[in-house]
C-alpha cells in the first residue's frame, strides 16, 4: 500500500488558535519531511463541512444490509432514486479516501464532552454499510491502517481526574475505529489537556500542567512521525 | 413558567420507518391532550440542520468566557464582526427556545454508537457560553426543566449485554444535560433497543426482545406524557 497520508481536520476555528490544529499541522512537518515522495491529503470539515444525510442515506443503507451488505462495488445498482444516487455521491469519495489512507491523522477539539459535530458528520456518512470489509473474508479492510487521533480539550478529563466520566471523546474513538476494524496498536490517541486555562477561572494555577501537557503531545507526535 | 414542549427530532430518516420519530409523535400526542392549551414547537434537525460552527462564533465565545460569561443579554456588546453577528444570530433562537421550554423532547437514533451528527450540531451551537446561567446567583437556569430523550438502537447495548461499553449515547446524554444544571429526577431517557433486529443477520432469533423493548418504551412515554 503506498504510504498516503490523510489528515482530516475538525476544528470550527480554522486559525492558529486552535490546539488541534497546531498539533496536526505539527505531525505533518514531520511525517512528511520522513516520507517526501507520500500522497498527502487534507480535509478540512470546517471549512468544507460533510454534508448532513437524508432519509435517501439511511433507506440506501438498508437495502444495502439487506442485501447481505454489500461492497461499495455493487452499491450503484442498487440505487433507485436519484436522491439515493445523490447521497452515494457525496460518501464514495469519503469512503475511497478512508480505504486509500495508510495512515489516517484526525484532530478532535472536544465539544460538549464528545468530538465536534463536524467529525461527526464525516462519521456518520462514511461509515455506510459494508464499505470497509472484504467481501470474500469477511475481515475489515482497515485492519493495517493507521489512526492518528489528536485531542485538544479545555479541561482535564485524564484518568484519574474528577471529570475522567465526562470524556465522551477518548473512548468513543477507540471504540469507534476498533469496531471499524483498526487494531490496537495501530490506534494512537494523543491528548493535550487544559488547553483553555487561560480563560477557565476554574483552572487557574494548572498553567504548569497544561504546558507539560501540550509538549509531552508535541513530543509524542513528533516522535510517532518519525517512526510510522 | 408556562407548560411549553420542544419537541427536537434527529433522525436522518424523517418518514415513518424511523422508531425515534414514532416514539416522540406517541409523546406529543400524549401530552398535547393533557396540555390542550400548551405552547408546542417542533424543531427537525433532519429537514432543518443546524448550520455548522465557523471560526466566528469559537472566537465570540471566547471572548463571552473572558468577560465572566457574559448573559446572552449582554452578548450583543461584545460582537466585533458581521461574521460574529451571524452567528449570534443563528444561535440566539437555539438558546431562548430551550430556555423558554418546561419540558424538551429529544428523539435520537443511536448513529455509529454516539448521537447524531445533526444533534450533536444543535449542542454544539446552543451550548454557548454563559447561556444557561443566571448571572446573578450562579445557578443553572434549566434546573427546572424537563428533558425527555427517546433513544432508538440498532443493537442491545442495556446494561449488563456485551456491547454495553458501546454506549455512548445514554450516558453521553445523561452527561451533558446533567451538566447543563437538569436535575436527575427530570432527566429521563426511555431506550427502544434492538430496532435493527429485521435487517441485522446478528440478531436473528431476539424479535421477541425488540418488541418487548419497543413496547415498554411505548407504554413508558404514554405514561410519562399522561403525569409530567
Amino acid at each position: 500500500m503506498p504510504a498516503m497520508l490523510l489528515h482530516v481536520d475538525s476544528s470550527a476555528d480554522a486559525t492558529a488558535d486552535s490546539v488541534s490544529r497546531r498539533l496536526t499541522a505539527r505531525f505533518v512537518r514531520a511525517w512528511r519531511e520522513r516520507h517526501r515522495t507520500a500522497e498527502y491529503r487534507r480535509r478540512d470539515l470546517a471549512t468544507t463541512p460533510v454534508a448532513p444525510l437524508t432519509a435517501a442515506y439511511t433507506t440506501l443503507g438498508r437495502r444495502v444490509e439487506r442485501e447481505g451488505f454489500a461492497p461499495p462495488a455493487k452499491v450503484p445498482a442498487l440505487i433507485e432514486s436519484p436522491a439515493e444516487q445523490r447521497e452515494w455521491d457525496l460518501t464514495l469519495p469519503l469512503i475511497t479516501e478512508l480505504r486509500s489512507a495508510r495512515t489516517v491523522l484526525v484532530g478532535v477539539p472536544m465539544y460538549n464532552f464528545s468530538v465536534p459535530a463536524a467529525l461527526k458528520a464525516w462519521i456518520d456518512r462514511v461509515t455506510f454499510p459494508g464499505a470497509f470489509t472484504d467481501p470474500d473474508s469477511g475481515e475489515s479492510l482497515l485492519s493495517r491502517t493507521r489512526v492518528v487521533a489528536v485531542l485538544a480539550r479545555g479541561g482535564g478529563y485524564g484518568p484519574g481526574t474528577p471529570r475522567e466520566a465526562y470524556d465522551f471523546q477518548t473512548p468513543y474513538l477507540r471504540a469507534y475505529f476498533g469496531n471499524l476494524g483498526v487494531t490496537p496498536d495501530r490506534l494512537h490517541l494523543i491528548a493535550a489537556e487544559l488547553t483553555r486555562v487561560d480563560v477557565l477561572p476554574h483552572l487557574a494555577g494548572l498553567e504548569h500542567l497544561a504546558a507539560r501537557s501540550l509538549a509531552a503531545a508535541e513530543e509524542t507526535l513528533t516522535e510517532l512521525a518519525r517512526t510510522i
